[in-house]
């Protein structure tokens, strides 16, 4: 059954985190649903990037890696998104992207388990963690990637296996992953567990300790509101620090970067796995977004994810009904993500439509329509209206009227 | 024979790219010699950051990787650098740090050599360059690397060497290599060579071209001025683009990354060596930084440079003599870059005493001062009243006064 307006309505105004979505610019009438793919900009952080730009960086000149501690932010930051993701703070670091990221800690995985060849994942995994696995497998010798279905992942962790490699909510369907029980049946088969948290920090509730989890990276300009292109981050767990050796040994990585010795020495701690010099302007504004998601509760969030999401699922059900509109992601909210997909044979132009007329979600091949929950800034009417816009553009035909598929450009 | 100041106020009078000196942001009082360290802030950077903050994230928001062209910022600002160094657009991309774009095409340049399995290059090179060619070693096994001595380098380039990596103007000394004689002898020994450029860039002539150079990296925000840990970019000739893969192959580098395939495929021209989703904040803040560069005459900016830097020299001997400075740089202009050092057994203490007073060097260890000399935004008075005050330094004792190396932070 519809919930009519003046309830969601109601629903808002008892919104505990109500409060959060007038630290975010959201551009007049505009419902964003596509903050799992770029979040918005936080209200603070144009002062914060000023002041970097104006005095740290114009002012302060060199003298800021030591005063303004730039050189510190890496592993600021870091301790900071620990405290979203269940870590202990010497735990996690922020550097490069999700990408290279995730080849440190692959490449360093399966050094790490000599003997075992394969790094295991799942089919359809974003592609990025699949390229990158392939780009470690072809440089170590007899090492490959198996990625499977996802119902035969579990099974096909065996002794062969040095790494698992999965993506928490799976970035195209929302479904998540029990990560307590993957990385135990990881770990009871002698094998690493690598989480992708790209689609899950900030989003929804994860306790990497709590699930004995190993290794993670992940993504810092969707849930957590750092920027296009924001520097990620990656978590490995204290007992295998010093295990695990980067391959991308660079300068920062290093036990005494400012000695300029010859020979690579590496950090004792979680800094090992930094790089190169870290990217200042970007760390500077996903600390703005981090900042912000810590304020928050993160049961609180998780709640209204889920409340938000069930509103949502329920209102495309009784008002979209009949549209072709084919719910991709389970219903269960433990065994799913913040975002929302259905398939829709003409998906990408009902897609585009729906921009057209201010609700952003996006679109992933070959049929996806994605919408993400994000509960810092939506609002229950903003999905309520959402819904009622796709049917308009439903009903009155005009998604007929956007471009097909082959003459669109997607991001 | 000292130079008197009325002489470099008619040298500054006559400056043709006296312009841009006020093109950047310079806090009073200060004298900044450590742009080949971290670049000053451009005056219109503070702007652009706001644009791309405010308008093209916050009011744009997903839509702007299309609309503002995000997606296509690294080979936008990658071929406006191309122009700085002599090479085609299509040659130059920007991506990552400095170290990772090391890692990327070490390692190709290695694989592309199958049966050679030396890295060579010289003791004492800007450590990260070592750092991540020993990474590459460990993963590619019977890989090594061989650091010798500059002197012989060139005689090491034998049958067993795959590439030769060096950095073109060495970041302690500023000694510069020939870089055409060493490509040519590389080639002609079946090897390839990679040129670290972050010396060079943006601070004296290059012409990878006309050198016939394969292979170049460098790095964003020291001539370049593109902000603290801004984006490096990476180079490699069209001949070599097919053959050559990043084992980094993430899903940016893909020659059609929204397919959302599961296998890589990698990008026919330069786009093949990126990795992750672009840093759209620092990439941004480059590009102003690269603009400036490009309005300059280069011709004009080397010219300028050499004589700043025999200006620079000459009122050292005249002036600091006797006081136990030791010129460790080449005086031949051909042969050097854009800085200028000094060994000094008190170095450490003699350049926080400086710094004190506003004129802003650097301190390598273990006893090295260093001077960047940066035509665009400094003139001759500049250089002139730095040795002065180098001098009152040195003639009061205050240097005395600083903390001794083994308290003092530095980066």
């Amino acid at each position: 059954m519809s919930v009519p307006l003046e309830e969601v309505r109601a629903w808002d105004a008892a919104d505990p985190l109500g409060d959060f979505r007038g630290r975010f610019v959201l551009p007049s009438g505009v419902i964003y649903l596509d903050g799992n793919s770029l979040g918005p900009l936080p209200v603070s952080t144009s002062a914060r990037l000023a002041t970097a730009i104006e005095k740290e960086w114009g002012v302060g000149l060199i003298r800021s890696w030591n005063d303004a501690d730039w050189i510190g932010a890496p592993a600021r930051v870091g301790a900071k998104i620990a405290g979203l993701i269940g870590a202990a703070a010497r735990e996690v670091i922020v550097a490069d992207s999700t990408s290279v990221n995730l080849f440190k800690l692959l490449a360093a995985a399966v050094r790490a388990r000599p003997g075992r060849r394969v790094i295991l994942s799942e089919a359809g995994n974003f592609p990025t963690d699949l390229y990158v696995a392939e780009g470690v497998a072809s440089f170590l010798p007899g090492v490959e990637v198996r990625a499977v279905t996802r119902e035969a992942v579990e099974a096909s962790i065996d002794a062969s296996v040095a790494v698992v490699l999965l993506t928490h909510v799976h970035y195209k369907t929302a479904d998540r992953w029990d990560m307590a029980a993957v990385t135990a049946r990881a770990h009871e088969a002698g094998a690493l567990a690598l989480w992708d948290l790209s689609h899950s920090v900030g989003a929804i509730e994860i306790d990497l300790r709590g699930c004995g989890a190993g290794l993670a990276v992940g993504c810092g300009y969707k849930y957590l509101n750092g920027g296009p292109g924001a520097p990620a981050f990656l978590f490995v767990a204290e007992r295998l620090h010093a295990e695990l050796r980067s391959p991308l040994s660079g300068w920062m990585g290093h036990a005494a970067a400012f000695e300029f010795s010859d020979a690579f020495r590496p950090a004792a701690g979680i800094e090992r796995f930094l790089c190169g010099t870290p990217p200042i302007l970007g760390l500077l504004a996903l600390e703005v977004g981090v900042d912000l998601a810590l304020q928050a509760d993160a049961a609180a969030v998780a709640r209204k994810a889920a409340r938000l999401w069930d509103l949502f699922a329920g209102q495309m059900e009784t008002r979209c009904g009949g549209h072709g509109f084919q719910l991709l992601t389970e219903r269960d909210a433990a065994r799913r993500g913040s975002h929302i997909a259905y398939g829709h044979p003409e998906g990408y132009r009902v897609m585009q439509a729906l921009i057209a007329r201010g609700v952003i979600g996006d679109f992933r091949d070959p049929d996806v329509l994605r919408f993400g929950i994000t509960p810092l800034y939506l609002g229950y009417e903003d999905l309520w209206r959402a819904v009622e816009t796709l049917r308009g553009v439903m009903e009155d035909g005009s998604w007929r009227d956007g471009p097909s598929r082959a003459t669109g450009r997607v991001t």
